[in-house]
């Protein structure tokens, strides 16, 4: 035999067993919690064309895409993301609809990355996308959502961080930035360089105090006081409006009663231009990375021809589960795994019998020849 | 904008609304089914090795594959069907268990042709796989699992189809016939091309009785008479004993309460050697083929060096749906889509208070600006 045979290729896995169940539970918990809010189910196919996932629309570099070809030799991509497609079927199926569309989905996702530092090339993700609804309190309901479904799923302990990328394009605009040297800046501030960041704003001659608002976005992260300290600063109007939107957004989120799990974070910047509003990540203990994330991308349904203000979230469920089975108490326990009856050839018609009564009372019941 | 954004690839779609619904419906239903009968959910990666999926193992021609390439460069196949990937992990994780293993699965599955006739490129499976059990009572469960399965997902009229590959392979090796012949004949009569299985078999000059024999395989089809009526000529051990275990299996059905779903065919030929005994496929009205087929394949798990008998079925999600839209009375309504509340700036606040009340006890609610 050819022990190759018995292998999944690097970065994809079997999930069985008590592990599967408890996957196939928290995704019950999770669908169940959106449909709550009013979000319909939607399912995209698992490849697209290309275009749909090009880099003016997607978050995922060309390379790291799963190409391959169709038999008219189109170009088909494995989805990195779901969102791009339910902005392509928003635009398709609510075209002329302006009422606020709810969709949310599930499924598997691929990234074709060999560095993969314990991160999976098949991803589950879960989600959800409000459309046609440029409110703060579409954003609030999208982060209470999120919150919501986390807690029903059994996570005990973790934290909602919000930005606002309005706020630092504010910032940029008003000390005169270049958009070249506010994507670099951008890179600095992410990945918490702020030597380098200095070094660039005193570079490009930008004066003291419009450098030093810049380089505190870092320092503004924490409780909602974080938002009075920024406001104390002399914000252009652009910057002005994000910080009283996230005060708006702050009190929608404690009529959800779910400001416990809120912080604010206003250098936490998307590395994309995808987003144009509020963002959000989710972070817990046990998992490095964020287990969830969102925001509003209000630009994007454009490049499918709808011009309409958007917010989503989505968590990855593998994540999710990891950090689940790690916290204190574990995760709670799926459905039992049933009774076992064991027949020999005298008796086999009463055990069937007695089988199909108890399925019939919802009992799992495997029936085993006896051996 | 580029309009073919909007489009999916051909042979693939998205699924939203009252139909997404009603499908997530359907899949609980019968996953429900599995696991009241024991089986246990398992999750294969979406691709796999090339080799998984191979001709010594897989159904699927190597050209209606998908094939892509990770990183270091191997092959990959997007999976066309669950049954290699359920034997692998039967290989994998459970080579020294000898007790029944039970597997269901849920996901979709990809084919890669042009010559769609209606046929999705992309297919949602459900199946289920008993291993390391040879019983007839194994045969029994698992078609009884089937019938019932589609009877929960609310299908009304359906006919299952039972044959023997034992059966034709002891009619071809009494009749003396190379195995290359017996293939070639498979085909034709699987083709109801009985003018060309004639010929062929005059052609190899075999004995007017034996010819007479194989011919009338394609009018043993119908009610459990079929079976009187092939053992009532003159068969060699391992025909009549194909026969007497499709007379067991029916006592088997008989216990279950599913013998009014029953015919036999046993010109019921699978064009692979994939199946070592009886095989099944499940008609209705409204749709052209077998919307579920199954059967026992008590070699394939040897190419993933395990010697273990298995049976297994699949339902085509999509076809089953299908059937169901059709069918009089159609498809059993799913849930309810919820209520809408309305709210304007003065009352955002009960609205709020109102739709988690509402959400809290289980009804879903749209919350939606005035306009």
């Amino acid at each position: 035999m050819n022990r190759q045979l018995l292998h999944t290729p690097e970065g994809v896995r079997d999930i069985y067993g008590k592990e599967y169940a408890q996957k196939l539970c928290v995704e019950e918990k999770l669908r169940r919690q959106f449909n709550l809010y009013g979000y319909q189910d939607i399912q995209t196919p698992t490849f697209e064309f290309f275009d749909v996932f090009s880099k003016e629309i997607g978050t995922t570099p060309s390379k790291d895409l799963y190409k391959f070809f169709d038999k008219e030799g189109n170009t088909l991509v494995l989805r990195p993301d779901f969102t791009p497609s339910m902005a392509r079927c928003a635009a398709k199926y609510f075209m002329d609809e302006d009422v606020p569309i709810r969709f949310c989905y599930g499924g598997n996702t691929f990234t074709n990355t060999s560095s993969l530092q314990g991160k999976l090339c098949e991803a589950t993700q879960m989600g959800a996308e409000l459309i046609n609804d440029g409110s703060v309190e579409a954003d609030g309901e999208m982060i209470a959502m999120a919150v919501e479904s986390l807690c029903q799923a059994g996570l005990l302990d973790f934290q909602v961080s919000i930005g606002q990328v309005e706020y630092f394009k504010g910032l940029c605009s008003q000390a005169g930035l270049s958009e070249e040297t506010e994507s670099e800046l951008r890179e600095l501030i992410s990945g918490k360089n702020r030597f380098g960041a200095e070094e660039l704003l005193m570079e490009k001659g930008i004066p003291e105090d419009h450098q030093n608002m810049i380089l505190m976005t870092s320092d503004h992260f924490g409780s909602v006081e974080v938002l009075e300290q920024a406001k104390s600063m002399e914000l252009n109007q652009r910057s002005l409006n994000a910080i009283l939107r996230l005060e708006k957004l702050y009190q929608v989120l404690c009529g959800y009663g779910v400001e416990k799990y809120i912080s604010f974070d206003l250098g936490m910047l998307s590395k994309y231009n995808y987003y144009t509003g509020v963002i959000f990540k989710i972070f817990t203990y046990g998992v490095g990375d964020a287990i969830a994330k969102g925001g509003r991308y209000d630009k994007l349904l454009g490049y499918f021809g709808k011009n309409a203000p958007a917010i989503g979230f989505m968590v990855v469920v593998d994540d999710l589960l990891l950090a689940l089975q790690r916290q204190k108490g574990g995760i709670a326990a799926p459905k039992d795994s049933g009774q076992t009856l064991i027949y020999h050839a005298g008796n086999y018609e009463q055990m069937l019998a007695k089988a199909r009564k108890l399925r019939k009372n919802g009992i799992m019941v495997s029936l085993i020849p006896e051996t």
